[in-house]
């Protein structure tokens, strides 16, 4: 089976595809793409014109749910775990988390309002999170899982905004989550899911963006 | 394991729940409420506010797809196919066929301008799906499966508001797309997933949005 994974450098639903295939140690082939202007043969094969594309032999898998349930199934070693009612609830707040993404996105690219109102829909997220979430090191327990695969990808983006602004995003409020994302930020394949010079590269997209968020970055 | 599906009557996302549950012959209990002014204990058990919700013993779990993936775990018969890239295939298009329910959305609450830009998405999303739906009767061939389940409320939605208009959404110029509705409409768990007059309630429901929609109601 050959898989080729399509993508564009920044994308955090693509990491998560990374993470697990990496997690899964199956090979394969990374492409990138400019997302602002995709070439002929990807507008061909993708029927959202989104990222992430796993491209299966000559099939292609998209949604990044989806592309991981997929890793996973053709996988030896499952990281879900192993109750059914236990994977239903991480797959729900999996789906959950994507929304997080939109919010930083408002974040990353509002005024002062937009970002305002982007802050509090994540915030009031991450607090629901928190109070479902244990004191254990990643969701579920000491395993690394699939829905810690799936949340990697915002705590690293937070942890990014905190370091380049005045703790713009601070999770200090949140205990659990606060252990979880440093806990997620020290595995080796989240660190190894990102090319080098990443921070540098959203940095400067927060930069271009010129919104709200670019006014609090510091040096 | 004690099952409660919590949504509403109209909801297109919890009629996938139960077509999956009736199609896997599962106990449940069936909760109504009010979306507009939803119970305090429902407020306090969803993390979204948003239906459906399967309470299953003390946990809940949300998001269409992931509660009909679990209902299928449950069960003895998956229905699923069973090889890995076609159920990641199913899973996919899963996921893309639930924005054509905000395109409904629009469709049935904006004005002129609105109903004809999410008419357009619409139509550009159903002419993807026809030109990867094969000619059987279902999605996969001829068992009824998951993807069926999906789908089953968009066509059943649509098939409502052509009856309503004078053809308003008409899906003949896809062929696949129509010989694949007029099955699934046939079928006795998707018939039997809504309750009596729920299609006189869709009508009402059109009527009272006043949308552009309304005036195109035929009496």
């Amino acid at each position: 089976m050959k898989l080729e994974l399509i993508s564009f450098k920044l994308c955090p639903f693509a990491q998560r595809a990374i993470i697990s295939l990496n997690t899964h140690k199956l090979d394969f082939k990374m492409t990138y793409i400019n997302p602002m202007n995709p070439p002929d043969w990807f507008k061909d094969i993708s029927p959202t014109g989104q990222v992430p594309l796993l491209r299966v032999d000559d099939q292609v898998v998209f949604e990044s749910l989806v592309i991981t349930e997929f890793i996973n199934e053709i996988s030896n070693d499952s990281f879900h775990p192993s109750s059914s009612i236990q994977r239903a609830n991480n797959r729900s707040w999996i789906l959950f988390s994507s929304d997080i993404l939109s919010d930083l996105f408002g974040i990353i690219t509002g005024d002062e309002e937009k970002f305002n109102q982007s802050k509090i829909a994540l915030f009031t997220k991450l607090e629901k999170i928190e109070t479902i979430k244990s004191a254990a090191k990643f969701f579920n327990g000491n395993d690394f899982n699939m829905i810690d695969a799936a949340f990697a990808p915002i705590f690293m983006r937070l942890s990014w905004i905190n370091e380049f602004t005045n703790n713009a995003l601070s999770l200090d409020e949140f205990k659990h989550l606060s252990t979880w994302s440093k806990e997620l930020l020290q595995v080796n394949v989240v660190k190894n899911s990102v090319v080098e010079g990443l921070d540098d590269a959203y940095y400067s997209n927060i930069e271009a963006r010129e919104g709200y968020l670019s006014t609090l970055l510091i040096d």
